[in-house]
């Protein structure tokens, strides 16, 4: 067999199915190269739940985000048969299916994967629940984490940039643990949703690399010791051990076969191969043809996901973590990201524009977004006098700091919308530029910037990424990675491509090199990168901590 | 006779005319109580020539502002008899006219009073033309001319706060003698409007003390040396002597009587008194009852000015200038202002805000100013997690630095349009406070404030300003401030009180004490102040001068 083609034949095809935050997508895609078929979606009738338990209408403190597990299996009941009969491809020409997920999401499970949040008991206790990754509760934990992380000094806390997320498993679980020890006694596992779909899909609980590295703190098959978690609190030194280690199996590796269940709910042939879990950004990865050293790949949505493989292992400041075949098998994975990027265009316009703007938005046939674009690119570098500080929802990398606060200097009589439009649209350039320098700093090198996500199709803002970074700017050629993305580790794992990497090649889509750098602009941008960077230091390392008492002083105000 | 009495009977009236930017309005006053019969504005033909001279149509530079000044006479021809009729006042119960003026504005005339701008050769040329008080292309020139200040140790320079503006007569002296030599040459007065109109009113030229010590650097009775001049440009030592000098009338004096000519143009009987010049702010504090030392006047409109009278003469940091009798005789009057107040908040809404809140507003019927308003009413202080630089257009005083451009700090994607709105009310109180702090700490005493001005209607921006200030605020009770000023003046120059302060007893309008610090939020307000200065430092002294550098990098890019 050639191994660049696939083993089944032109008609074999798979299933990727992308679990969102909102809703799940499942995507029909052909082995042989990649095209993409059909799709559906499934949108979750639980939605997120922030403010009130539906089953008793309890309420929910602030920073909460639950979801209900039964909504990730209507996916599988919904989507996916309906994606099929898109299709118009006949149920055996479906040889594996691949899923990817938000993280960290977690659920405590019963032995054999039952929800505690489906046992009458614990129907109306919120920590039964799946806790979405944007549960936020726990940072209180988190901070104890690090700060004792730092204190014993344990090897592990540099491989995630020196501290762990409010959001990974171990702050959630330490949060379970003292605030509902009943749930967290019952609980048999706490299980990432990544792994959990998979093993409603196949009947075997099998955590996946990504995960497990990333989020539950894996490294060199190790986890953090029970002294390190007894010095948290006495009784918690069991959490790994108990709760969280089981088989682990690399990405692109088949879980298992499709179980009569999984079989009935999908309409798909029983038996069929199904991947090991993956997370939606990681697997994009595989969808844009990025998976060599140094290339970085940026998922562009609301927020912005970052990951890259290299062949060095670095200890990267305020980097989310690396993890020994996090992305693909046999290189170092690296994730980084940026708490808020189409979430602040989106706010900036929802804050409103003139009226005057919408008029002539709406004579024009465009959308706020797009016109607004299209005013900001007759603009040069520099022309907007405007410098903004991309801290709207906090900074995720290098800070690593969920309690800044953005910053906008320059504003004059004179400033317009589409200056602070473009200022904005920079920030966030210029955040990519201090990622992709600490990683260069740290001798992980970056020499090419991959966009995978809805903003790709914003050019302005492409050329802006490329011209902030000096690096060529590809972009995926889906725009549906994650699920592309979820399809070729499938194909990977029903043995039509002997690797991931083979796969990619096959079955992704890429621009290479749509945007390149202009050596002048990039000039004026190394200017106003220089200026970022010394209020990013002043407001983000101490030099002016005014940031972090305006919150103070918000928070006193609000309960007053 | 009761010196608290007018001296002329229950019927006589003054009239007191206000020479804004735009326009000029006439009052007709009541000298027994300062009530206002009846008012009547005139828009100038001309406006401000920003962009084009009407004569040629040849386009002007940036930063210039020019007038015509037949539109100030037409104003005596048209507003003031609209006004009388409208009052149906018989002209022989006029006893008097008063005027306040924009300044500085300046404009070079012959020895008879004729504008050069009105003499067929220089019609095309617009330096022969009224330069208006916001003409600010001596920027360069001021800049000059407080660099050689300091190096050669004059005395007067401190005080003006140890700068001059680009707006005043020196700057704009130097700019005419440099740029337009033939003008300079022809110029036989370089006259102040505030003292030309009164000069067309009597024939008779007399300068004011208010302008010829804020404007035009007479201090005890000199003017800068022919010695400081020549150091500026060979040549321009004559500037005070040949074009400046001449006797000077102080505030609520008898400049002379009415002309037959004035008198055929306004329907006043000929050879009543016409009072000497005065400035729309200064003017305003007999207006507001607010004549004592340490009463501080705030005419809050688009920008706010800051006029107070003292007992003590200090060198107060970055006021706009310290003058004796500049307000009323006997008293060092002090200046300072805020270079936009109005116009911050102007922009804002200009700038944009959501629909839903237009909708809701029309829905109350409420202005957008006042929807905000009402919105912001709701929050504690500190709610809002900002903190802003009020220098969209600058800062007049304390930096005195006209390049410097706003920053605000603390936006997350929760922050709404009202969040915004109040801090900048706030940001424009603190700049108010850091004002009057720099008068305590140069032991010129703040008592009071009292606010004249459009934004007085305001409440919650009253308040805070209060809270902010911990000063009681009062506000005038006329909304014709300048020119019930002026009428005072007039009712002074006539005799019918003894002097501005008594005329100000007796005519003047306020609601003292109208708003109270609150001390808990005083307190909570001290907290921001102390951010406010810490940024306001970092930002304007040089901690870190990016506002200048973006500037610089946006005249690079705009002339690329």
């Amino acid at each position: 067999m050639d191994s660049s083609s696939p083993s089944d034949g032109p008609s074999a095809v798979v299933i990727g199915v992308d679990y969102g935050t909102l809703s799940g997508r499942a995507v029909v895609v052909r082995v042989s190269d990649g095209v993409e078929l059909a799709s559906a979606v499934h949108v979750y009738p639980h939605a997120v739940i922030e403010r009130a338990l539906p089953s008793s209408g309890q309420l929910l403190p602030p920073d909460w985000a639950l979801q209900v597990p039964s909504d990730y299996v209507d996916v599988l009941k919904v989507a996916v048969p309906a994606a099929l009969a898109a299709s118009g491809v006949s149920p055996e020409q479906v040889i594996g299916i691949g899923t990817d997920f938000t993280a960290c999401t977690v659920l405590p499970v019963l032995a054999d994967g039952t929800p505690l949040s489906e046992l009458p008991e614990f129907a109306d206790n919120p920590h039964a629940y799946v806790k979405l990754w944007k549960h936020h509760a726990a940072q209180s934990h988190a901070d104890r984490i690090n700060a004792a992380a730092h204190e014993r000094a344990e090897p592990w806390i540099a491989r995630y940039g020196g501290k762990l997320s409010a959001e990974w498993a171990l702050a959630k679980g330490l949060e379970l643990f003292e605030n509902a020890p009943e749930v967290y006694a019952r609980a048999e596992h706490i299980v990432e949703a990544a792994d959990w779909i998979v093993w409603q899909l196949t009947g075997d609980y099998v955590r996946n690399a990504c995960t497990a590295g990333y989020k539950e703190v894996r490294q060199g098959g190790q986890y953090p010791s029970s002294e390190f978690l007894e010095a948290l609190n006495p009784g918690f030194g069991g959490f790994f051990r108990d709760k969280i280690e089981q088989p682990v199996g690399e990405l692109g590796d088949r879980a298992g076969g499709l179980s009569a269940e999984a079989a009935g709910w999908t309409g798909l042939p029983e038996g069929i191969a199904v991947a090991v879990g993956n997370v939606d950004a990681h697997v994009t990865a595989a969808a844009a043809q990025a998976l060599d050293p140094g290339q970085m790949v940026a998922i562009m949505g609301t927020s912005t996901c970052h990951v890259m493989n290299s062949d060095q292992l670095g200890e990267v400041p305020g980097m989310c973590g690396v993890v020994d075949g996090g992305i693909v098998k046999g290189l170092w994975g690296y994730e980084a990201g940026q708490s808020a990027v189409g979430d602040i265009f989106g706010w900036f316009i929802d804050s409103g524009v003139p009226q005057s703007y919408r008029d002539e938005a709406e004579r024009l046939g465009l959308g706020m977004h797009e016109y607004l674009t299209s005013l900001a690119a007759e603009q040069a570098v520099g022309q907007t006098g405007l410098i903004a500080l991309d801290w709207h929802n906090g900074n995720r990398s290098v800070l690593v700091d969920h309690t800044l606060s953005a910053v906008l200097v320059g504003q004059t009589l004179a400033t317009t919308p589409e200056d602070v439009y473009r200022a904005l649209l920079e920030a966030t350039a210029f955040g990519t530029r201090t990622i992709v320098e600490a990683f260069k700093n740290s001798g992980v090198p970056v020499t090419e910037l991959i966009v995978a996500g809805g903003l790709l199709k914003n050019e302005l803002l492409m050329q802006i990424y490329a011209d902030v970074t000096r690096l060529p700017l590809s972009v995926i050629g889906s725009d549906q990675g994650p699920a592309l993305g979820s399809a070729i580790h499938a194909a990977v794992a029903a043995g039509s491509y002997p690797d991931v990497r083979t796969a990619s090649a096959s079955m992704g889509r890429s621009r290479p090199a749509a945007y390149l750098p202009d050596e002048g602009r990039a000039q004026a941008y190394d200017a106003l990168f220089a200026e970022y960077a010394l209020l990013h230091d002043y407001f983000g390392r101490g030099g002016n901590d005014v940031i972090h008492r305006l919150r103070e002083i918000r928070r006193v105000a609000v309960e007053r």
